[in-house]
């Protein structure tokens, strides 16, 4: 035996992503990352919720499943049944849904059942970075669609469908964020819902629906899912509670039909998803959810607010954006000067952490000048201060905006 | 359209596992599954702890990963780095502990970061299910190494890694769970385990220690970990608070050089464990872990002596077992004529589920006969009802044991 520390590097098979780097730290000013608002975080809620589900059947936490089965505890499915029909129309019964370890464990457990190394997939061109970056580690290619101020273009859907069908291709799935589209904020009209549905099932490609955002429309009103209008059940529906009450609990779920939900759960070897989590949610929710949302959309929309006035206050013409109709992020155009990948790190190191647009884009190019801002967690404070010192490090890097 | 429904069959890759069975709720007599004794939940002190946690810090629940970075929530870590060293010898910081959804993505972790399809790995020839299932899916070769009463058989190791060699064959990694093995309950001794590090270092395979169920031997005292005796760092360690607090709180642990760690940490993509839960444990065990855990194991012992009287009483000498030093399942050996996998079924239609050897082992032939009790979910009452309704099935289909 040497003292030399044992060597891993000749066991690491081919393809792994990078190492990790070493945690520093949060940024002062962090627009990156899917966090919320922590004065909107219902507190008082989930403590209450907490203590009477822990008291009414805490036992059961002896129990893997909780006596619910692998699909998840069964009153947050029971709960998500009436939301959905409610908010989305969709109409389910609890078998249709799984609980997950967050959305994130859903992407992983639709792309498991249904893609392999060198399958296609159809994707909204400005997209989710972690759902591209999934992709990316399949060895799946995504196609991506340009989208206009109401979503996904059907005409270049279309076109895209058609010119793969001529090559011979069928796409494992369309990929899409309708309600609040992330980064571009955007939502499908009913009309183009219903054509997506048409094409769907012309070539028979199935919709994956994503619908994590969908409870923070300013408006409240949404058009139904896409799973909901769906006549022939091509639809995979995912959905999240992380966006709506709190993400470091990590509960997403899935609606499928029963022949993918049989085929997803056989890959969801974990052994159910955090139980305490799912039964403070269920208790909460059941009770607050719909009292909840409103008060949190509030107080987005007036962050929100303030990060538009902000950038057109500090960069003036220099930052183009629309005002979305919800979420928790700006996807602004900076000149085509300003190469966001360049600026992320000299304004990293001026405290402000930015999401560079070619990270969210499967078109790096026309992506090039935009930046995905995060607006959620910071308080209007910080947004303004945040904002002021970003412009203050473009400008020394790439001249704008002008002094 | 027609009015046929989405058919998903063309689009599933190659290589899927079957389908899931809708779940038709738990059976009477379960001696399957790590499930825990509820009366040995510490309920209250859950409960407290939650409070008092949510109330303190839980607006940070707002955060993915509650400001503690990719690694899990810091009193955890902090906590396990004084349990570590306190119960297992191991020197570590809390960088070095990864919390993790379950120890099942620990041992998925480990899997994505060392195996490709092709690889050999040596195992235990005896071993946990979800170890061995995991490989076969992954197109992963394990090789099993015989057990005796004190675990693996160094030997028998020794030979292994020699003869493979002679083939070329560099094996990934030693799996063993040498502190409570399941399912033999064995424990390896501190002679073993130096000479398998020695071993580990010679052929330069790295030792993958399980210890999921060392809280739970009955003398309170374990030999040091291997990832503590290790001189030179070849060893990733990972346990669980599933078998010494609640299994449906889905935590567990990797502990790993940063090497080792920064490639699994890029392979955790999920955003993060359950923070809710993660919080809570920390708050409990903090204060009352240490307390908390010998009770658990009076209880467990309890319910084992119960079972090995059951099992005396109605199967007399047609089961052979030894008495475990710890955990929560008993490995009985049934006569020969008996085949544990076509006991299965008719045991079920009684009542009485249990795990057939053959799924526990990679040496099917040898453990035909076996089968695998857990014995700390049911009451001492169910389990006595449990072993004879399961004799009677036993004594209908095989004979045995003798009216």
């Amino acid at each position: 035996m040497t003292s030399a520390s044992f060597d891993f590097t000749p066991l690491l098979p081919a393809g792994l992503p990078p190492p990790a780097l070493r945690w520093t730290g949060r940024v002062k000013y962090d627009f990156t990352g899917g966090n919320n608002d922590p004065d909107s975080l219902p507190l008082p809620g989930l403590i209450a919720a907490a203590d009477a589900v822990l008291r009414r059947e805490g036992r059961t936490l002896a129990t893997y499943g909780l006596n619910s089965g692998p699909q998840g505890y069964r009153p947050l499915r029971d709960f998500l049944v009436a939301k959905l029909k409610a908010d989305a129309s969709i109409a389910c019964a609890a078998d249709d849904i799984l609980i997950t370890s967050g959305s994130l464990q859903a992407l992983d457990l639709v792309n498991g059942t249904l893609l392999a190394r060198g399958d296609t997939v159809i994707i909204e061109e400005d997209c989710y970075q972690g759902s591209i970056n999934r992709l990316t580690r399949l060895g799946v290619t995504p196609v991506g669609i340009p989208l206009d101020r109401d979503g996904m273009r059907i005409d270049a859907l279309a076109a895209a469908l058609e010119e793969l069908k001529r090559k011979g291709v069928r796409p494992k799935y369309i990929y899409t964020i309708p309600t609040v589209q992330n980064p571009t904020g955007t939502i499908l009209p009913v009309e183009r819902r219903q054509e997506m549905l048409r094409l769907s099932a012309v070539y028979g490609v199935p919709i994956f629906e994503d619908d994590c955002y969908c409870d923070l429309i300013w408006s409240g009103q949404r058009p139904p899912a896409l799973y909901a209008m769906s006549e022939r059940g091509g639809v995979i529906h995912i959905g999240s509670f992380s966006k709506s009450i709190a993400p470091a609990l990590r509960i997403g779920y899935i609606v499928a039909p029963w022949d993918a939900m049989s085929r997803m759960l056989a890959l969801k070897t974990d052994a159910g998803t955090g139980a305490l989590e799912q039964m403070v949610l269920a208790e909460y929710c059941a009770a607050h959810f719909s009292t909840h949302v409103p008060a949190l959309r509030r107080g987005l929309r007036a962050k929100l607010v303030t990060l538009m006035e902000s950038l057109t206050e500090q960069f003036g013409p220099a930052a183009e954006f629309d005002d979305p109709q919800g979420g928790i992020f700006l996807w602004v155009k900076l000149p085509d000067g300003v190469d966001a990948l360049k600026l992320y790190s000299p304004a990293l190191a001026a405290g402000v952490a930015i999401n560079p647009g070619p990270e969210w884009s499967v078109n790096k190019a026309r992506a090039r000048s935009r930046i995905r801002l995060c607006f959620a967690s910071l308080s209007h404070e910080e947004i303004n201060q945040g904002v002021a010192a970003l412009a203050e490090v473009c400008r020394r890097e790439f001249g704008v905006p002008a002094p």
